[in-house]
């Protein structure tokens, strides 16, 4: 079967004349950059400025993409491949996205992004340096250093996380790394204590609200499945992890021989934003010598507000710390920061010497910081750049008006859900998520329909053209609507309009129940 | 102490105009974007023209950067910030930065970067999507795939690795996270065999000459240190794992109760791109059903020539293969490529299913690809696009040209080296690194004083101003310099140039021991 379109045809068949040679002595050549960069430029401005023109998540089927492609790359590239190029990235690849910077998307956390993150990206692309040692990119390390510093800080962190007060920390890409980075420390140096064999008796804790996250690090890690305790959590706490709950798990596990070993607190869970209480986790651990870390991957950003300084209250205790910048604070995908009191414990775990490794004779005897020793990767990129950018163009008050204006957007979207008696707030709204369901009438079934029921309204209203983008939560057996603002287009009319949308497909499934129950009975 | 520099002043006290409310509604304004985009192009553009005026290495200390800046991010952003911090990077990051893009870059392995690949990261930056799964964004998840069946076949991999052929590839950011994988998708495939508690028998193997990143991922999913065997190389055989020496650590260590899991074999080492013989590993190995991965980071992109694809003779048998396209094949960091020949096998060691997630009703009942379930991360980023930019605007044959061109470079710079009798070649160049040292005169203390008489002529070397950065092997016992020719700018002249300063270095390095020689006796 031929391929049908322009796009696989372009790719494909279109006959060539190029220079070979030419073209790849010069593939950095500063002209060239020149041109096809400025219409990059042009190309995601335009983008931008069109936003609001597509639907949040495209109408497409599997395959959609893949058939229009052909099944080999071009042996040679056509006559000004990049506009060409550009030109199927706007025909065919923007039209099967899901847009995640739509001021209309409020599922999942929306990507959090700006003008000066992107372009962050765009400068570290064009620098491409691989900052693994001091050595390997002096400044790229120093300015690392530098800025997770700056970040601690605004965010309120304590100072013994910081480089500042004898800790440290660093950029990656997720907070899977970080977690995970942050339990093979912990693994290890309880591992030095008890003897290496014993890795089958660690027992590992989080609730049944923590991110996936942290179960992949874990069996990553080699802790039994059976030994990642999900402890459950319950409305009447905001699903927040109990410390007294938590006390009795390890104790039960201590009595069968096994040995705790971390902790994952969340401060602000991916499903309704519960945060678990730092501080009273922190005093039932310490006893068992378990590692916590807090995981606040949302909800770090929201740090930057002293305001919501509380939500961590204890984390002086705690031994590690993660947070997405690239979720709620104006820096592009991606950039985690993670902080630990003692990255001697990162190293003992994650550390290495080669002799390829070039030593500057300018560093030794300096306490330098090569970083390719504080986590999983070696090749690592330039992070810092971005997060300086966007701290330095934005400023902490720029942030904080950032964080506070999504704040009063989802205050005002719960405000309109709490007017219409036909539904409900779920859980006690904290950041910028308002965890919302329509209430199933007791004549429709009550109770026993009402997760049905909200399955069907979330379809309805992602499938109305041009409307929000939102999801789904499923805690403690209540199938609820998650609104997240958190996308930088974001306006107060978009949240209204995103309402409107929603009652009026309530309206409607209503309406179809009354017809149905009418026929039925 | 106050800080001095402007730097610092700039960021931290500078009185500020800022219309707070504004500035954030607007972080993703498209006409903000255009103007500050453009100077980004011209910043990039410039530092490409201006390459080769910079010194490859810097001449700092530590702190030189940490110093200049201010403790805190500023409160309020300056006037025109996105300008200033340019300028700032200008004067004070680049001149602390080690150029890896630079023409004289000749150390590890230089980046490999085009303008392709660094607008092609600019553009995945302006999109700034997370495709984890189908659903949350379909075109980068279906061209993903695409792109990683058309570098595949382009490097001549087997049809069983590639989705044509019922396994399949996704993109990383490194071969770390590649490896570490492969080795928890095979750990979980044997515990499900042995049972999860026997972990603490698992061994794995590797040569002297493997990278650390394979310790390092063994070491994070929980492999005992002392269960990973290096097996040791010699020069007789290049450097390459012996399939005998291999086949006797195995049985020894299923004699002692132990179960042999994993063999990490490469195509290219880091010190002197060794070649490990992956047919007869996969002979051996295949009795004791350990899997066996690939790692080509370096050397795999050289795979795109067909002269190349005698060095993966056998890789049809292996279960995982990977190879970073930053390091060789235009692709600006980070791209790391992993193919896997059952994909199910990842997804059983990786995969999750969560409600939050949202299902597309769309993808129900198709065979679609949710890339999150592969890998160590949530998070991703949109990797494909760049990939996919370089394979179609510099089509196979300019990649096979870009290869060739420095796999010439280095064979002249090898004749230079062996046209003069004071060097020699150490081990038999195979791709575009060339290991070389100075003899030692027997007058001196010969191979005694070997290894010291290199590793000052490296340092001198690396010490002149604007002239090569070579970095240093060390195997079998010698150390020897390494001549990486990789970086996209570096034409012929670099490669003359940098061997004339190595010469000239040489003989100021013999002419110093004649004196000390003559004064000692």
């Amino acid at each position: 079967m031929a391929p049908p379109s322009h796009f696989s045809n372009v790719a494909a068949t279109v006959p060539v004349v190029v220079d070979k040679p030419q073209q790849c002595s010069n593939a950095l050549d500063a002209d060239d950059f020149r041109r096809q960069g400025h219409q990059v430029i042009d190309f995601i401005a335009e983008y931008y400025g069109g936003m609001a023109d597509y639907p949040v998540h495209p109408s497409v089927t599997p395959g959609f993409l893949r058939n229009l492609l052909p099944a080999s790359a071009p042996s040679r590239a056509e006559p000004d491949a990049f506009s060409s190029a550009l030109k199927d990235i706007r025909d065919h690849i923007l039209p099967g996205m899901t847009h995640w910077q739509s001021p209309r998307h409020f599922a999942h956390f929306p990507a959090s992004s700006s003008t000066v993150g992107a372009l962050g990206e765009a400068l570290t692309a064009g620098i491409n340096v691989v900052p693994f040692t001091w050595a390997a990119s002096p400044a790229a390390t120093e300015l690392e250093m530098v800025v997770v510093d700056w970040l601690g800080k605004a965010l309120h962190l304590p100072e013994t996380l910081l480089f500042a007060g004898g800790g440290g920390g660093t950029l990656l890409g997720t907070s899977c790394e970080a977690i995970l980075c942050a339990l093979v420390a912990a693994r290890d140096r309880k591992l030095a204590e008890i003897g290496g064999r014993r890795i089958g008796d660690l027992v590992v804790y989080c609730s049944d609200q923590t991110h996936f996250a942290f179960r992949k690090a874990a069996r990553i890690a080699g802790i039994l499945r059976e030994h990642i305790r999900e402890i459950q959590t319950c409305h009447a706490n905001m699903f927040a992890l109990s410390a007294t709950a938590l006390e009795a798990a390890m104790q039960a596990d201590v009595e069968a021989g096994l040995v705790p070993l971390f902790v994952c607190a969340t401060v602000g869970t991916t499903q309704t934003t519960a945060v678990d209480p730092i501080g009273e986790l922190c005093t039932v651990t310490a006893p068992h010598g378990v590692w916590v870390h807090v995981d606040a991957a949302y909800a770090g950003s929201a740090l930057v507000c002293p305001e919501f300084r509380h939500v961590i209250n204890g984390v002086e205790s705690v031994d590690s710390f993660s947070m997405n910048a690239h979720k709620w604070l104006l820096t592009n995908n991606d950039c985690c920061a993670m902080w630990v009191k003692k990255p001697s414990e990162l190293i003992a775990a994650l550390g290495t010497e080669q002799e390829y490794i070039l030593k500057d004779s300018a560093s030794e005897g300096h306490d330098i910081v090569d970083y390719k020793d504080w986590t999983m990767t070696l090749t690592r990129r330039f992070r810092a750049l971005k997060m300086w950018l966007v701290l330095r163009c934005y400023g902490i008050d720029g942030l904080r008006e950032h964080i506070r204006s999504h704040v009063r957007m989802a205050e005002a979207f719960e405000n309109l859900v709490r007017a219409d008696e036909r539904f409900e707030v779920v859980t006690d709204r904290q950041f910028a998520l308002v965890c919302f369901r329509l209430r199933s009438p007791e004549k429709y079934g009550g109770e026993k329909t009402a997760n049905e029921l909200n399955r069907s309204l979330l379809e309805e209203v992602n499938a109305v053209t041009l409307g929000p983008y939102m999801s789904s939560a499923n805690v403690g057996g209540m199938y609820m609507l998650r609104c997240a603002v958190g996308s930088t287009l974001t306006e107060d009319c978009h949240v209204t309009d995103g309402w409107k949308v929603v009652q009026d497909r309530a309206t409607s499934i209503l309406r179809k129940m009354e017809i149905i129950y009418s026929v039925l009975g």
